[in-house]
């Protein structure tokens, strides 16, 4: 005996709740009778041979009529409607997966099949957020053992598509972050590719810092490529730099980033299944992997430096990638942007040579560029760096990065921003110390990475003499007075972002 | 510094969200433009004096004008709200206890400072769905320590009202649950206070089972009295049997306890502070626990009821509580009823005497009503029991009840369902083990608690003979067609719920 199930008018709400699916049902509908729905609960609807599960809202008022069915734009994008059309709802069915997310959370460990089947009802859309918060936070508190990451790492493959490139060498490159400002990777395309390498570097937006990648890329380029127009671009000028969500590379990871990103947190097991997820997904061959290490970077010392790298490496290993850590000096952001825009204007300072270049990303980019190109052979063991400054420096690297924006749909001018402030030092003497997270808090509370133009500009580096009153820190930028007056609030009541002592 | 506010017009959109606040905005809104507001972002709402902070949903269709704010009924009522009043929002502060959360997440255990904001926080409605269920997951995953239980204890209650008592000894009663139709609450206090006892009993809704005591009483008598009425009723006849939510006992129970059932957990720690910062709050001076201990009940042997007890008694104790547990056998349901109305009425059947009456719940009863009074001094140590089964036999317990009834509002019959369908025994043989566990799952997809009259009703018990096809196992109750489909469904699928051996 299988249930029932009742038809209703879709009606689009316009209402943005991000990938979370809503619906709202009118208390008096019959469906909500019969079935005896109550707010909260998860309910099947399908249309049309689609089908998903969306949480209910339920309606007293007249903005809902009791045939009707109000669908939030991710739900309504989930089954693929037209206005009018005709859905039916009924409970979901139980979801068997999340008891084993219970068990996990007292301690069962999860296997192959349970990881799958887990990873596949998050991506199908049936868990709600609460209980993804819940999945999040288990594997975060009892941290998953090593099969468990290379099976998580696995069925997070399993779930999205996966490119597959007719060359024997595919370079890609990560960089763990938490770093603000550690734009390296546009350089490091730029430098591999006029140099012969075949990268085509799919990228992420933030999870918990104030821009990635695919951020800072955006202001540059369009990066939301399908894979054809994809392929084009690498057919053509040997890599790009797109964002990998819009090619459905580990769709998982996506829907757990954003539940990571609300919470604030990220476990070192999600996060290797996460990174290398999504480049097994992206047809790797060859990685290296950028790790800075400080006191207030995401690896905060050598023995987490060590057990994360050695944790990435063995994966890594299993699923056939060739892959180096790189470790880095993690005490303070990198380059002088933090956000995108700011970020994407150290990037194209770095590559056509500006004089005001920052040169410390500069420098971290011809290393993990050098440790690329010897992983895959193209420079022999110790000429790495040397080579990638030569391209670097006549201006081929630029050149290429150029031609790769124009192929991926033309190369832009990042916006500025329309509110700042610059905050001057409280003390004389020597900057001792920067606080990293602290910085990226401010640069997020001034509306990274949302608005593009926000964020912090650095005008300091460790070492450097300042004068009270005098000496400018920082500059924060912002798109909105509010998220201004938010940020400086924040700047106001954690002086200790930067340290001072007396010389 | 301060940031700026904006004002809008509130509009009652009529949403049952539960307890979640939410906001909707339009997208050109000035204050969305002005303030960078995104959906899902966290927004301080104020007005008259009031304030909550509530998750944004963002609009672009015309159910909501620019200048409006359409708010679901929890933000309404957090904020006290008339139509057409004027509200603002700016972007919420950020939660500094949110830190704390992450920390223990990550085994940074939490003091008593700590433990008081993020309980506080959780109570001012600062934290989001998604946040409180990394919380309540965090303290499962990596289990609270007994000094954190003691602090958490603490915090609830805290946070809550406390009632005082003007009485030396003030009797109360908790069951560890998990054994469904377990119901003896109200013979309970019928007995105690029958003989003199003052017992001004707060129970809690259903957490994860098919009923609480609230829910199986309120269709007995009216439940959500306010503090002054509880009063009378006490003052009266010396006792009362209500919903401890509506004299706001430990509110930030009522919040954990929203997310945890979603979840289905909750762990040994909470469940301590959980069940005494209640006790404590109400007032009580004597409690006795009643914990059913089987392989599907929440307690699932000696060593974890060992732990809960020792772990229980100790905080008891911290608190000038006198406690003692009473460990029982879990290995199938009490009485014949699991759901509120099936329940209610095995509870009269005891309390009436009638012949019909469950032996095995009337049992159980007089055993844990004996404990209270040897407890309290009532009873010489060892005449408890027979002081209660008098107290029962010669319908004192009952005429209290009925008064109590009267003193709460007046006596009520409980609903009957609607749609219901008997099961059978699959084959033929002896039943050796029900699974309390699917069982309570069966009751609750019928639509318990929710639904007072679904849920399910018992024919058989362990040891019984079976016949294929012919002896009925159990009545399935519910008040929608959808949902009687819905429990049989999970039914067939789950014939282990009655084990049968051949004889």
């Amino acid at each position: 005996m299988s249930a029932p199930s009742h038809h209703l008018k879709a009606r689009r709400l316009g209402i943005d709740t991000h990938s979370e699916t809503v619906v709202f049902l009118h208390k008096d509908s019959p469906v909500c009778r019969s079935e005896g729905f109550a707010s909260l609960n998860r309910i099947a609807l399908a249309a049309g041979g689609r089908q998903t599960v969306a949480t209910l809202y339920q309606v007293v008022s007249d903005i809902l009529g009791p045939h009707e069915a109000g669908l939030s734009d991710a739900t309504w994008e989930a089954l693929g409607l037209r206005e009018g059309d005709s859905i039916s709802a009924r409970h979901a069915p139980p979801v068997e997966s999340l008891g084993m997310v219970r068990g996990r959370i007292f301690g069962h460990p999860l296997d192959e099949t349970m990881l799958h089947e887990i990873v596949r009802d998050i991506v199908g859309g049936r868990y709600s957020a609460i209980e993804i918060s819940a999945f999040v936070t288990a594997c975060a508190a009892r941290p998953l053992a090593a099969d468990e990451v290379r099976a998580m790492t696995r069925a997070m493959v399993a779930v999205g598509e996966r490119l597959v490139w007719d060359h024997p060498v595919i370079a890609d490159k990560h960089s763990v972050g938490g770093l603000p400002g550690n734009r390296t990777t546009p350089i490091i395309v730029a430098i591999c590719a006029a140099l012969g390498l075949v990268m085509p570097k799919t990228s992420s937006r933030a999870i918990t810092s104030p821009a990635g990648t695919a951020d800072t890329m955006e202001t540059l380029a369009p990066v939301m490529l399908d894979e054809k127009t994809m392929r084009e671009v690498v057919e053509r000028e040997g890599a790009c730099i797109v964002w990998g969500g819009a090619v459905n590379l580990s769709p998982a990871d996506d829907i757990l980033i954003r539940i990571e990103r609300a919470l604030d947190i990220d476990s070192e097991g999600q996060l290797i299944a996460s990174v290398l997820s999504k480049k097994i997904a992206a047809g790797a061959t060859h990685l290296v992997l950028d790790m800075p290490v400080g006191p207030t970077a995401k690896v905060r010392d050598g023995a987490a430096a060590a057990s994360l790298s050695g944790g990435l490496l063995k994966v890594a290993e299993a699923f056939g990638i060739k892959a180096c850590v790189v470790p880095g000096d993690g005490d303070q952001p990198v380059g002088r942007g933090i956000g995108p825009a700011l970020e994407a204007r150290d990037v194209v300072a770095v590559l056509s040579g500006s004089r005001h270049a920052p040169m410390d990303l500069r420098a971290r980019a011809i290393l993990l560029a050098g440790a690329l190109l010897e992983l895959s052979g193209t420079a022999a063991p110790g000429q790495g760096s040397a080579m990638a400054d030569a391209a670097l420096t006549d201006g081929r690297a630029w050149a290429k990065f150029q031609r790769i924006c124009e192929a991926q749909g033309g190369m832009r001018t990042p916006p500025t921003s329309g509110h700042r402030k610059t905050l001057l030092a409280a003390g004389d003497g020597v900057l001792t110390a920067v606080d990293n997270r602290r910085l990226a808090r401010l640069a997020k509370l001034a509306g990274a990475p949302e608005d593009k133009a926000a964020g912090v500009e650095m005008h300091v580096r460790l070492g450097d003499r300042l004068e009270a009153g005098r000496t400018p820190l920082c500059t924060v930028h912002a798109e909105a007075v509010g998220e201004l007056a938010y940020a400086l609030g924040y700047a106001d009541v954690n002086t200790e972002m930067f340290r001072i002592a007396q010389p």
